[in-house]
């Protein structure tokens, strides 16, 4: 940290660069550039204690340390060390917007827990990153309270992170956050869709919104993020649809679920996990399918939630636009034999069956009965 | 990737959100927005190719996965699983200001991998996060290049990436660039500094620069990355100094060096080893140092590069703040057995003794013999 002690209480959490916030042109010293070196050691040694709650005694980080130590032990007979990361995107703009900044945290966690689990592994811990230019003491503690209370919900660590101060990358009061997750699953438990067979059922769990994928798409919409000022967004944001049954910014900010519990206890069963992100179904979905097998889903089987509509017809956006850039009300699709689907049905509340693996041709989709032929 | 074919070639690169590359207010698609998606689909095919130069047969990741795999395998005792997250600061803006794309890459592998083995680890795989508005793809490549340079001369594996277009949130043609590394130690081979002792050697390794600290204070001297333009910058920047014996440019880029290499083999006679990053010597080095023990160190016995007298005078920065911004010519500082220290010396080519570790009361200065007491 910068320019002070070093008793920083979260280990491995880098407090980047105090030169960083020099932002003026004559002064060259940080008190002249009005960088508060108290407030920052305060903010890093409150980052130490909230990420302290999730540490349980297999995080070993001494104190100052440059790294996150987690004890990984000898129970293992042949493991795989799966690693992700992932951003919130431009939804961060609608937090700050909102002052949500807890639920950008938890944004954070899930999105990259959920890409991990895909491979059968259990999570063990985070690391968060946040750049920012200016980003309140206040608020950044907002966001590390959201990050360990989803880590703390997960049963995982928050094992270290960076706070980048970086002026003239960023807007004043503008951040970024992105995260870093890592697992363990043993060689042989590993899910990757290869056991999937024609005949499989597909079932899709629920997601609550847009997760968090499509949000520069929505907020061209409704011109946010565009520098027409917080009062023009939060107008916009506070707006109530009767069809949401409350205001845009809240259906928009809903954090991005976790399918971590509900599937934990599955996997044995599951023969591939595909997370909804970014591309929708079909971006996502045929990442998990053998090169000889597609994906008949039943359109009639759910209705997408209200939001996608309003978004739809608020934006004009074309259908095919739509299911590429939306998960469209399904948050994550499981792959399991047709024999498993109705116990795996009944341990997921809300899930449903979206469809089944196919045998296909190597000029057909790979995706077929999404839009185009409701 | 979106809204294209699931055949991303560089497993666990994520393409973010499509959506987001929408920059305009009326059209509300991608091809609208002027999203060239051929181009996105091409450059992930070139990074999956780039990122499987470094992967060795411990990677498992299938094509497609959602998060990267890397086998650990059974040979370990009590393994210990290291992780940590940095960025590369506002020394991105010069670096796109030169054009020296490659050496951002290094400069997020290094920083990375410099403050893992801090703990004795062995690094494993690095995983990327570049966030950007409209960076052109040839200069995505640059950095995926330079980050796969650096991890293959290291020997770890890319295992992943993410790619988020964030408009809005960032200048048109701006990026930011994090990283995360993981590594593996034996519990019983952690180095943590707890077994330094008072009377121990601490011996400096050279910086190159400013390695990846202080630059925003850099750019405030001469008025860099703040908007004057490129030719302004450009011109600042290749400006020659004789004691330089090159340009401005020239030493300010200079990629952040790896000490893996050189202490890789020294890593059973280290008591401690302290990354000298934000905070300088000063803010680093006491965070290897038990509570009871200082650092006394010699002032007389090295020269700190003409680049930081240069920035000195330029910036007129106090002393005091030179020294709590940057590390003066010191990249690293290990603590070893003074009976080691000749050995350990002989291994490190331009190395040299800076200090011992001595006894101090609580009420003393952990570091003494820095400034303002030469």
């Amino acid at each position: 940290m910068p320019g002070a002690a070093p008793a920083r209480a979260l280990p491995a959490r880098e407090e980047a660069d105090p030169a960083m916030t020099s932002a003026s042109d004559r002064p060259h010293s940080y008190a002249a550039a009005g960088v508060d070196l108290d407030a920052r050691e305060a903010t890093a040694a409150r980052f130490g204690a909230i990420a302290q709650r999730t540490h349980g005694p297999r995080v070993l980080t001494p104190p100052g340390a440059f790294a996150g130590l987690f004890r990984l032990g000898a129970g293992y007979r042949d493991p795989v060390i799966v690693g992700t990361t992932d951003g919130v995107g431009t939804k961060v703009l609608l937090h700050a917007a909102l002052g949500t900044l807890r639920l950008a945290g938890h944004d954070a966690v899930h999105n990259n827990v959920n890409d991990l689990i895909t491979t059968g592994a259990e999570p063990l811990f985070f690391l968060d990153y946040i750049a920012t230019n200016a980003l309140p003491q206040e608020a950044r503690v907002e966001v590390v309270e959201g990050i360990a209370q989803a880590c703390d919900a997960l049963g995982i660590a928050l094992l270290g992170g960076e706070t980048a101060d970086m002026p003239d990358l960023y807007r004043a009061g503008d951040f970024d956050l992105a995260g870093f997750a890592v697992g363990v699953v043993e060689r042989d438990a590993l899910i990757d869709g290869s056991t999937i067979a024609a005949g499989d059922a597909l079932i899709a769990l629920p997601s609550n919104g847009l997760m968090t994928n499509g949000y520069s798409l929505v907020r061209a919409i409704w011109g946010l993020g565009k520098g027409r000022g917080l009062a023009h967004d939060r107008a916009a944001l506070e707006t109530r649809y009767a069809e949401l049954g409350g205001t845009l910014g809240e259906a928009l900010v809903a954090a991005h679920p976790s399918f971590w519990e509900a599937l934990r206890p599955l996997r044995p069963r599951l023969h591939g996990i595909a997370h909804i992100t970014g591309g929708g179904i079909p971006g996502n979905l045929p990442r998990i399918l053998p090169a000889a097998l597609g994906a008949r889903l039943d359109r009639g089987s759910w209705t997408a939630p209200p939001l996608f509509e309003l978004i739809r017809r608020t934006g004009n956006v074309p259908e095919r636009e739509m299911w590429r850039t939306f998960n469209m009300g399904v948050g994550a699709i499981v792959a399991v034999a047709a024999a498993d689907a109705g116990a795996v049905l009944a341990a997921l509340p809300g899930a449903w069956r979206i469809g089944e693996a196919v045998a296909r041709a190597a000029d057909e989709p790979a995706v077929r009965g999404l839009e185009g032929d409701r």
